[in-house]
């Protein structure tokens, strides 16, 4: 039987999976073996109880270096009436005290230790004794009371008793502790073997010069990295054209030695056709579409494996098609790979940790489907606040940033700016308070930023949405500091007009960045001969834009407006980008002839660069921010040789100002 | 220059090793290697930023599979004016449209992508196409705007820019980033490689039959455990006898071939002097003593190894003298050697998630210590509790129930009961919620119940106080249930006297568990031919108690009353264990004859077992946390086949009423 659906639930999808896998006995640990005792043992679960089988102690161990004796025997030693107990026997009989270092057993005869530093030793002549741990007996001046200074035979661990249960995963005390109990060995169950099976004629291998056409095939080494972190074993296939034979022979290959397949099929409809064909052909098709983004074009079946020699079973291995997005990819992995492998080991399923948080923005959301959508997390003032990375699911970097996902369950349209949200954390909740986000204009200076940040204790979360954007940011409370370079054409200052405006009654101090310069980015050698800004309305001439509310753009329409040129005049002067790298790199495609940024993302992309303005790039931070421990690191980078050495050296960068307090706003 | 010092601060200590490896040039990362990237990459510290090497995507994409075409051919197409665009183009002309893929490029001359769903695909004669994905022409019926449906080049990633900073741990995501951006190999930092010698005559390896005196060497497991977890790589040298030619012979040889050595000496005084002199020989002893509980005697210092053949320098490498006490060992290692591997390896230490928790009883301190008290944590209702675990340092269990770390810092000399305290999480805080306090009387059913409970996503943390101890713990709050077993003389009865006059106004239900035997544990033959309670009474017997307010304890002062014997007839009757296993033990060593307990402890140690009485040990379960989602687990189990049969198979127990509602009490 083979079921071919469309958008089932999520729930549905899962219950389906659980259903065939318990059908065929899958739904359950996959076995177990002994290993030895050792420090690889960490991080492998077990697969049965450990039970202690000796004590721990398992004799009554001194607690001190001290003298064994009979508490009873001390029994009316006072400071002024002492008792003298020796250290020899007589014949048959035990002799009156011993003496013992810390974890030395206590004689049979013994009941009680008396530290060192509380008797006097003796030698024959009951004079001090030369080698005070082999006197011929000692002095006490205080009775001892039994048991004293003795760590009882199972004071830690009584044999038999439980030391750690099944399905714990091991850490480095628990291998002391199983030691500890009379173990040499330790019975964890097997690790699941994973295949990872790249499919499509359109990918190259990691480091094969790629050309237009070609996709770099890294998803399979992103989820062998999974695997194994879930406590899988991952193996990576090759590339797999798209052949529908050659497939089918490599699944069934991967089958016979692995208990999971992922295929991973490229980004295309008609690539993903072939995955479920595959299945249809090898065994069953349980699932075909997943009402999740992203992730939708999911497929989860059951493929039959060659006759099982020892049993004479049919044996089957579940199979996962795996979408070919990368975030597809590793979002379908963490909702089916990750709970399965779990299963397997015996362990729980992760558990994030989960903080509710303000949403920044708006997010729309497809009403039909659960969608996991990442968030970057962190404080501003005591507001916990998450802000929706970039959706799109060939976007790997969202998941690089993302500090969470948020899920928008299916039949909601999304959400509203300040909506409270669950976040599911992927990093420590502790680091969202290390976390300055910087929202507002892009500058290559920003990334030198977070690199240096990175080394002292601090995240530098940055939002590129211009100049204003960043204003309007501060004003929302969602940002710790905003970069602008805004002009005010009428003074020739930069930023104050625009802040009185837009963050009235805020407390603000501007900290001067870098002094830049902005100019025309162009192919290399300049074709087309652009020199001044009159020549963007040439007709042979495209035009890349900033957007809106973007630095660069004030900029661009003050010199226009004085040079009289009208924007309808400017081919592409609607087609917007929203960083220098995004304009840089429009032009480097041919997508453009030419933008206005600035000369560090020229050089990034190997562009000519025409310099046409010189700008001041300032950080708006609010007063509270500014005095707040968080940004301390942040504002004394400013005034580092080495970080403003790293920012010099970018081309077209002045950094003689660099921290300076250029104003206060209250 | 040698110095020798007792108890500095924690902090000076560090200061110390600080400054001494800064003076070594051994503060910072101790060098950096290129990997391949592959999937071992993962967990690897990035040694230098990851910038962009080539933009992701590094084409313009397709985002569909559709028809690449100009924006601009489309103006003016409407529903009832349709466009009609051919795909072959005429001489050097390029297509008016063409088929492109996901993720194909789009042709330079094209500027949009229209969805193949969204076009009707037609043959020469204008037609439906027989294959819509190779027509001749198609028709639209709306317009397009430009660069809809193109995935930019450089819309992921554009060359140049930071995609991960130096420093950080690589994740399988990371690695498709890294991937994406056209690397095929990553700078790491190096991993330290860490030597382990333990040392100590009285230490014996995993699995050698430990006879009394002899001391099981897990520690280096332990300690190899840690430092491989923390990025590091551990080296366990075999033990190393008290020699000190011999111990300086293994660490000169250690110090050849690694970056730290730990020195891991064994508990007793004269052990850790061993230690120190090695240390001063070799080299320089920074500090010998801190104020830290546990991990007073921890020796730091730094050795000069063999001279560096290559710069002709004497290069050095720092030493710890661990102490032998495992939780000593352990936390020690936390303190000291982790925060180095994480600077040598240039990732930031560990930052353990804190939680603000109510102490459930006074926890006495040294004044002049931090100290170091290992905690279980849970919540009771809306409180977070945090229950001190056994001080001893070679508790190796309390480090294996530890929940979380409070340090008590200097100066204070303990806390009260109910004190708030700051608990430095070793598990996620969603175990917290997960944990079900069994506070009460001690029985092996709830090993059992433990056992089973971890398979059903809950955590039994259980502490055995006496079943009087647990009604008084449910009383405060903390706990939700209680084992008891407290006969009532007058009535028959169990615990419900002694609910009422313990829990007046408090609710709760009274849940059968087990029915079982109590009895005389004897050794192994019955030596000393012990038949009744009567014989705990002769001189040659040696008895041991259970603590007051235990059920065993009112057990066995009910039937001593019934036979007029008098407890200080009893030799040991003011003996005191906390559990049954406990006695037992005490019993198996022959520190005592005989003590009154139940069956399955005197079959766990092997010992004879002369059964007395039977008697009912129920769950006394508080109203509000019987009907809590949490417990339902545990309730549910109480019905399971399978776990009544476990129970069952125990010798003394009885099951036929377990789980039933024996009364409930508001």
């Amino acid at each position: 039987m083979s079921i071919y659906l469309h958008d089932i639930s999520l729930d549905e999808a899962q219950a389906r999976l659980e259903q065939a896998l318990r059908e065929r006995g899958l739904f359950e640990c996959l076995g177990s073996e002994p290993i030895p005792l050792d420090e690889a043992a960490a991080g492998r679960v077990l697969a049965e109880p450990v039970w202690a089988k000796i004590s721990s102690p398992n004799y009554h161990a001194s607690a001190m270096d001290g003298f064994a004796l009979q508490a009873s025997a001390t029994a009316g030693a006072q400071p002024n009436q002492p008792v003298i107990l020796k250290c020899g026997g007589l014949g048959d009989q035990p002799p009156q005290t011993v003496y013992v270092d810390t974890g030395d057993p206590v004689p049979g005869w013994a009941d009680a230790v008396i530290p060192i530093e509380n008797v006097e030793a003796l030698d024959e002549r009951e004079e001090p004794a030369a080698d005070p741990r082999r006197p011929a007996a000692i002095r006490l001046r205080a009775a001892v009371t039994p048991w004293s200074n003795i760590r009882a035979l199972g004071e830690d661990i009584v044999a038999s008793q439980l030391v750690l249960p099944a399905g714990h995963t091991l850490r480095p005390v628990d291998l002391g502790a199983i030691g500890a109990c009379g173990h040499t060995q330790v019975q964890v169950t097997r690790k699941p073997y994973v295949a990872i099976l790249p499919t499509g004629s359109e990918l190259v291998p990691l480091g094969q010069a790629a050309k237009p056409g070609d996709i770099i095939e890294y998803n399979s080494l992103m989820l062998a990295g999974q695997v194994n972190e879930w406590g899988g074993q991952a193996t990576r296939f090759p590339i797999i054209p798209d052949d529908f034979d050659e497939i089918c022979a490599q699944v069934r290959r991967a089958a016979s030695e692995h208990d999971l397949i992922l295929l991973n099929a490229g980004a295309s409809a008609g690539s993903e056709d072939f995955s479920s064909r595959v299945v249809e052909s090898l065994g069953e098709l349980l699932v075909h579409g997943v009402a999740v983004r992203p992730g939708h074009p999911v497929i989860l079946g059951m493929i039959e494996r060659a006759s099982d020699a020892a049993g004479g079973r049919t044996a089957f291995a579940p199979i996962i098609g795996v979408p070919g997005y990368p975030v597809s990819a590793a979002l379908t992995a963490e909702i089916f790979v990750e709970p399965l492998i779990a299963r397997w080991l015996g362990r729980p399923p992760r558990d994030p940790i989960r903080v509710q948080a303000a949403l920044t923005r708006k997010a729309t959301s497809p009403a039909g489907d659960d969608d996991y959508v990442r968030m970057a997390a962190g404080y501003v003032g005591d507001r916990l606040l998450a802000a929706p990375l970039a959706r799109g699911s060939g976007m790997i970097t969202s998941l690089v940033r993302a500090d969470g996902i948020t899920i928008i369950p299916r039949g909601s349209q999304g959400l509203p700016a300040g909506a409270p949200v669950e976040v599911r954390l992927y990093r420590s909740p502790n680091d969202l308070k290390r976390t300055i986000f910087a929202i507002g204009s892009h500058d290559m200076t920003l990334d030198l930023m977070a690199q240096f940040l990175a080394q002292r204790n601090r995240r530098l979360a940055s939002a590129n949405v211009g100049s204003m954007g960043g204003l309007i940011a501060l004003q929302r409370g969602e940002a710790h500091l905003a970069g602008s370079h805004l002009l005010d054409p009428e003074t020739g200052s930069y930023n104050l007009k625009f802040i009185r405006e837009t963050l009235p009654g805020v407390a603000v101090k501007v900290v001067s960045l870098v002094g830049r310069q902005q100019g025309l980015l162009v192919a290399k050698g300049n074709p087309k001969r652009i020199q001044r800004l009159e020549d963007l309305s040439r007709p042979d001439v495209r035009f890349i834009n900033r957007q809106r509310g973007a630095g660069t753009r004030v900029l661009l329409d003050y010199h226009l407006t004085l040079l009289s040129i009208a924007p309808q005049a400017i081919q592409g002067y609607n087609q917007e980008e929203f960083t220098h790298l995004a304009v840089a790199a429009a032009v480097a495609s041919g997508r453009a002839d030419c933008g206005l940024g600035i000369a560090a993302a020229a050089q990034a992309l190997e562009l000519d660069f025409i310099p046409l303005f010189n700008e001041n790039y300032e950080l708006i931070i609010p007063s509270r921010f500014y005095e707040d421990a968080l940004l301390r690191p942040l504002l004394d980078l400013l005034t580092e040789a080495q970080f403003q050495r790293a920012v010099a050296s970018l081309p077209g960068y002045e950094v003689s100002h660099m921290g300076a307090l250029v104003a206060e706003v209250s």
